[in-house]
């Protein structure tokens, strides 16, 4: 399936100082991904359809589903059939009674019912990592951002989606796009995961806002840097300093904000 | 409690063209709501600390625990203690069981476990409705839209924040804030459901973007108008176009594009 289901067309009116037009107008998919596992119905995701793989996995991930790439035994993913089935390696692992999942719930900020059975738990067990010794250099996260904005290519089209992306520091190695901002970061977790990319030197670079749930995701990786367009919230700042996190808002044009971990930041003047 | 504790001061490093400063910044606050229902535990909502009765409302009633304001006996919410307790009239309705709920979830674009039991098995009956005869003065869209961009000081201290608003197509009768979209939404339906306030006839103004959940939340409230600030996705235009419902996007100053209903804009020059 060509690249194109991920945005449509529609006729639309567009108003423009006092003028109407009938244009045509792109505008982002909304694609819904049902997940089975193990035959039974999981969950379904409303996403972007591209990088389906990562997403399942990286979502499957994130949920405590799976550990390992070696806990999924299958993954096939039918793109007209709008579904993807996966086999676990441990079948008599999973499937925490629905009632217990209910009793966990945790709602994110954006809307509904919330993934983490988990990351609240395990904050604490994450907090015993290696020191956070990566340099962000200034000018590196300013390149950064400007090349992770140029790529989104489906945003500069639509205006509907997210970004994410994994970086050594230096340059773009993945990224991703979803109209959810988590899905567009599972995609990246996803896709690292199944390529056993090693974590601990890298950032990820989203243009969604930064709660806790999003520092949650990205320390449990053991990634030591988050670098966002957007804005932080304050349990965000308070999570990322408890882990050692660095994390970096607001990084737009020649611009950005530092929330915690101040000594991380070199400049190119500076020695280090 | 003051109004401070829906934002927060943090200590950062603000750089802005190769200079770095040490500043203090306004942080949106992320609170955790636990929302217990008859003395059980049912879930915690990830907001913005205000308005948090409508906030609980509201989200019952999207959620599909209470239908109408008489369902709900008693709502007692401790804001130190981060706690909602509701009592249902009728305790025998609630709660579906664990696997029912797990079975039927759907994730929204954004994040977590999806809220809808019910928005996709009720689009078909949502249909039934009566015929959307809402005029929009394009230059009522314009005024609403820059009168609901002034009143967000939170966004405008934090820039982590969502609006939501209330209007009648030419004035705003509430306005909401919340670090999250939906939780925004869900304060204005639950203020209007507390207080009966009829909803054939009014509009309701979005700073995020529309996916079809939030379709579906606005549409089973039978409210016929959407305008944001922001992208539709392409099922949320399909399904507003089912629905017969006026879905304007990208709302900014001297602009905006409606995707459906196109019959119901008129201006100013034109005879009704």
């Amino acid at each position: 399936m060509s690249a194109n289901i991920e945005r449509r067309e529609f006729p639309i009116l567009q108003y423009r100082q006092g003028q109407i037009s009938e244009i045509n107008d792109v505008v982002a998919a909304e694609y819904d991904l049902a997940i089975q596992i193990n035959g039974k119905e999981f969950i379904t995701l409303l996403c972007t359809p591209r990088s389906l793989e990562n997403l399942v996995t990286g979502f499957l991930f994130s949920e405590g589903v799976i550990q390992h790439r070696d806990d999924l035994e299958n993954l096939t993913i039918n793109v007209e059939q709008k579904l993807a089935q996966v086999t676990l390696s441990n079948k008599a692992e999973f499937f925490l009674t629905g009632d217990k999942l209910f009793a966990q719930k945790t709602i994110t900020t954006a809307c509904g019912k919330g993934r983490s059975m988990l990351y609240m738990a395990d904050v604490e067990t994450l907090a015993e990592r290696p020191e956070n010794t990566f340099s962000l250099r200034a000018e590196n996260v300013l390149a950064l951002m400007a090349e992770f904005n140029r790529k989104s290519q489906l945003f500069l089209d639509t205006g509907g989606v997210h970004s994410c992306a994994l970086s050594n520091g230096s340059e773009l190695l993945t990224f991703e796009e979803d109209i959810g901002r988590h899905n567009a970061l599972d995609k990246i977790l996803g896709h690292a995961m199944m390529n056993d990319v090693p974590l601990e030197d890298k950032i990820v670079l989203t243009s969604g806002r930064i709660s806790t749930e999003i520092v949650a995701k990205v320390a449990r990786r053991g990634i030591p840097v988050i670098v966002s367009r957007s804005a932080p919230t304050s349990a965000a700042i308070e999570q990322a300093q408890t882990l050692g996190m660095t994390l970096v808002g607001f990084a737009r044009g020649s611009k950005f904000n530092v929330y915690t971990n101040f000594s991380c930041l070199v400049r190119d003047e500076t020695p280090n």
